[in-house]
């Protein structure tokens, strides 16, 4: 359960890492766009259209070497409901073809709304007496700053559905620290070690990015799969290596999702510290890298995107070998 | 600019409140989703259809005494892209009406990604030389968890477009406090006044949801309207009336969007700390006591929704009054 399914896709294909969909309209060879726009107008109808014929395109490339894929959810938003039904078109697409489907949407609401979502993505939803799987992902990634009650609906519907949420931990951006590497205080009563407390005695603190990560692995614990992984993962950023290691460190229980490498800097060496000591628990996830990697090589944009993911394949295969 | 468009449509109506739109699909009369079955099917598409009607009656019941609407938009990703095309029709129709349209969404991700979120829901979107406004709402609620550079894009957009986000603070579920009262510790070289510490002298503490306070106003301050507001508020749950009250004087600048009134269990005494000394700077919301109020009185639907609006306004009329 929880996340083997996908652990067991990337030992298949002997690749840990995911593809971001993330259809940005420049990153579309403008003779696509073109041939939908000469038919239907400049709509975002036929921006849509053009969003998924790129997509599949990106998944018939690389479904035979990449485990899974990744849309990011505000690429398709933007084209409106539209792009909402490109991203319901790719999601079945990339499923057809035997990928698991990580939908990035970073949702996030209280108790009956966040159930409201992860039957959205991850369960069903009945109209009358006949019942829909209206986006039939495989996980989506949550915000939990909400505390637990926000968390608790994905893991049930999970839970019934085989399914996965990734909980953000420590994201990849410039200003991920301001609030997640504040340091909090708890009374002493964790059972987790502390870090070293400068404070109080009687007190323990750590950092708000370890605790929502405790927090995660505690109220998901009873999910363990057969490879040691809860099904609430979590999203840590390749862009910061030495929060990456604490937390593989910390968080024994946890695959992690690693967005980061590639356009944002991140390494395949520093991409490394997110998988244990047996190479798994971990996806590394590299979108504008490979989707746009036909604006760099000039060839057909499904050839450079194979090209990219093979060369992103081989240099986490190397990391891992002498890990 | 920023708030001023929904504190003056508040002030003419002499009513701060927000009718929450969450159509789950047993909150909508019988006889109307039979309509769409019996024509359409037990269909997504159909159950998205009587949403729009079920919606498009609520505000004309309450759009003459009511300013605001905020479909939450979990209730409608749940019906599929068909969903999202309900969301995007009731947006439509709220503006028709005048209504200030806050598309509950708690969008949230890294720089250039919030930027397609804000494009989506505050912006515009260009397809080939085409622009267009994909949802066209008036403000967002967002989630700062990734820091400064995630909110950014919003303030943007929200600039050059006269629009607003609203970004949790302190929600009003009941595992709110897990992360969101942490006590978290900074060098002391903020301007604020410090909250008093128990740890240190040179150290300040106070709660990360004060801390999220504090930076949104911080980095909005260059928006701040004339009614003293930024077009970054705060979402303030009522259900927390003492940090509300908190909040309310600390953030002087910070325009708050209320939830948890009603149905979560909020009074009108509660959610009076959210406004002012002058009575204004907060809206309520307030969503099932509303849009279920048929099924307690009996009535028509709109005639309950509207009685129930009509009722709240006068109790947050009357506590306002001996403010």
């Amino acid at each position: 359960m929880s996340f083997a399914r996908l652990q067991e896709k990337i030992d298949k294909l002997q690749n840990p890492t995911v593809v971001g969909l993330d259809p940005e309209l420049s990153y579309i060879p403008t003779q696509i766009l073109k041939r939908y726009y000469d038919e239907h107008g400049e709509t975002l109808e036929a921006a849509s259209m053009a969003v998924v014929e790129f997509n599949c395109g990106l998944i018939d490339a690389v479904c035979d070497i990449v485990p899974a894929v990744k849309p990011q959810s505000a690429y398709y938003e933007m084209l409106g409901p539209y792009g909402v039904m490109a991203l319901h078109k790719t999601c079945e697409y990339a499923k057809q073809k035997g990928m698991y489907v990580i939908i990035d949407g970073k949702r996030n609401d209280i108790g009956s709304t966040a159930a409201a979502y992860s039957a959205a993505y991850l369960g069903t939803v009945k109209v009358g007496e006949t019942e829909y799987m209206p986006f039939h992902a495989d996980a989506l990634t949550v915000n939990a700053y909400l505390g637990s009650d926000g968390i608790k609906p994905f893991i049930e519907t999970a839970k019934m559905h085989d399914k996965a949420v990734f909980a953000l931990v420590r994201t990849s951006n410039p200003s991920a620290g301001e609030l997640q590497d504040k340091i909090i205080t708890n009374p002493k009563t964790s059972t987790r070690e502390p870090s070293p407390s400068t404070y109080s005695d009687s007190l323990v603190s750590q950092t708000l990015y370890t605790a929502v990560g405790d927090l995660m692995e505690e109220i998901s614990k009873d999910t363990i799969d057969k490879y040691g992984y809860t099904c609430v993962g979590a999203v840590v950023g390749a862009t910061y290596p030495e929060e990456s290691k604490l937390l593989r460190e910390r968080l024994k229980n946890t695959f992690f999702l690693v967005p980061g490498y590639g356009a944002q800097g991140g390494s395949a060496e520093s991409a490394a510290n997110a998988f244990d000591k047996n190479g798994k628990g971990a996806i590394i996830n590299s979108s504008r890298a490979i989707i746009t990697a036909w604006k760099k090589s000039g060839d057909d944009y499904t050839t450079a995107a194979r090209e990219e993911a093979i060369k992103m394949r081989n240099e986490l295969q190397k990391v891992l070998k002498n890990k």
